[in-house]
C-alpha cells in the first residue's frame, strides 16, 4: 500500500503522542495528497468465465468466436444498460465500474439470466459460464484505470462464486438489501489472498424474497 | 418508500413463490427501472450550525454576516478543494455530496480546524460552531439534487456529533479506517428518526493513531 492508497502519517509524527497540532499538521498534508491523487466510490464487478484454459484447449478459434459473440450480444449491451464502464479486460476477465451498487448487482443478476439463456442447447464445449464478484469501494483512479483493495476485493469474491452465480461484500449488501427483494447467503468472513481484513461475503441466491424486509439477514442489518 | 426507492416485486409476484422464471420477470421490470432513474454511490455530509436560532435571536444582522464570511473564507474554499458539491443550502445547513469517502472525512476535519481557529478571540455569540455526519449511500439523482435514505442518514448523523466534531456511519468508517491513521469512537448502534433498520454510528476521535492498523476497532474491521 503506497502513501497515496493510506494517506500515512510521516514517521517522526507517528511516533510522537498526536495532538490537536499534529491532526493539523496531518491534514495539511492529507489535502496536499487529495489534490494530487483521485479517489471515488465505486461498485466494482469483476466477471471470471468458468474453465476459460479447458476450454481454449479443446478449441482455441471456436472458444474466441463464441466468447466474442457473448461479449457482443450480452455482455457489451448489459453493461451499457446499467451504465456500466468496463476498465479492464482480458482474455477471460472483465472489470466494470458502475456508479451504484444497486445497478451493478441487477447486472450481474440479468448478464448471467442471459448467459444461461445462451448457453441454452449448447454443446458442453460451448457452454461459456461466468463467476461473478462485486464490491464496493473507495477506489483511486488514474486516468481510465482503477486500483486498491477495492478492486482486489472484487477480483477475490469473483473467485469464490459458483459458476453462474454473485458473491457480493457485505459493503454492497449493506447498500442493496435495503433496496432490493433479494435474498443472501450468508458465507461468513473470509480471508482473501493479499487482503489483509477478513471481508464478509454473500451469495445473491436466485430467488426472490416473499417479504424483502423480513429476507434481511437481520445480523447484516445490525451492522449496517 | 417509493417503487424508485426500492425495486419492489409486484404483489402479484410477490405472493407466488418465487423460482427463476420470477427472478427472470423482476430483473426485466428493474431493468426498465434503472432506466427511468438514477443512482450513485457518493459520501453524503451533512453540516449544521450550533445554536443557530440563539444566535440568530442575539443579533440577526451580525450572525448572518459572520454566517456568509465563513461561508466565503472556510467552507467553500475548503468543499472546493476536497472536489465537494454543495446540493442543498438553508440558513444554518449545508450538504455537500463527494465522489469518495476519504476525501469527504479529511474535508469535515479541515472545515472543523479552520472554524475552531476562525473562532478564536472571538467574542461568545461570534462563535460559529459546526456539528458534521458523514455517511455513504447508493442515493437517487434527480438534476442537481440526491434523495433517499442515504442522504437522511447523513443529515441524523451530524445531530448526534458534538459541537466541532464529525460522526460517521459504519458504512463510512468501514471505507477510510483502512487508509486513513484516524481514532474512532464506536457509539453502537442507533435507532435513527425515521430510518428502518438502527445504523452503528463512530465519532472521529480528533487524534491520530500512533499506528493506523493496531487503531482500527478490530469488531469493525470483522464485519469489513
Amino acid at each position: 500500500m503506497t502513501n497515496v492508497e493510506r494517506l500515512e502519517v510521516p514517521h517522526a509524527t507517528r511516533a510522537e503522542s498526536c495532538s490537536g497540532r499534529e491532526l493539523a499538521r496531518w491534514i495539511g498534508e492529507a489535502r496536499d495528497l487529495v489534490k494530487r491523487s483521485q479517489r471515488r466510490l465505486a461498485a466494482i464487478m469483476a466477471a471470471d468465465v468458468v474453465g476459460y484454459s479447458r476450454l481454449m484447449e479443446i478449441d482455441e478459434v471456436g472458444t474466441l468466436a463464441a466468447m466474442k459473440a457473448r461479449h457482443r450480444r450480452v455482455l457489451r449491451p448489459l453493461v451499457a444498460a446499467y451504465r456500466g464502464r468496463v476498465f479492464k479486460l482480458t482474455g477471460d476477465c472483465m472489470f466494470v465500474e458502475f456508479a451504484s451498487a444497486v445497478e451493478a448487482i441487477v447486472c450481474a443478476l440479468d448478464i448471467q439470466a442471459q448467459m444461461a439463456d445462451a448457453n441454452g442447447g449448447q454443446a458442453d464445449h460451448r457452454v461459456i459460464r461466468l463467476r461473478i464478484g462485486i464490491n464496493v469501494g473507495d477506489v483511486m483512479v488514474e486516468g481510465r484505470d482503477l486500483y486498491g483493495d477495492g478492486v482486489n476485493i472484487a477480483a477475490r469474491l469473483e473467485t469464490l462464486a459458483e459458476p453462474g452465480s454473485v458473491c457480493i461484500s457485505a459493503a454492497v449488501q449493506d447498500q442493496i438489501a435495503r433496496r432490493l427483494p433479494l435474498t443472501f447467503e450468508d458465507l461468513g468472513e473470509k480471508v482473501l489472498k493479499n487482503i489483509a481484513r477478513p471481508v464478509r461475503v454473500y451469495r445473491v441466491a436466485a430467488k426472490l424474497a416473499d417479504d424483502p424486509l423480513s429476507a434481511e439477514p437481520p445480523r447484516a442489518w445490525a451492522l449496517a
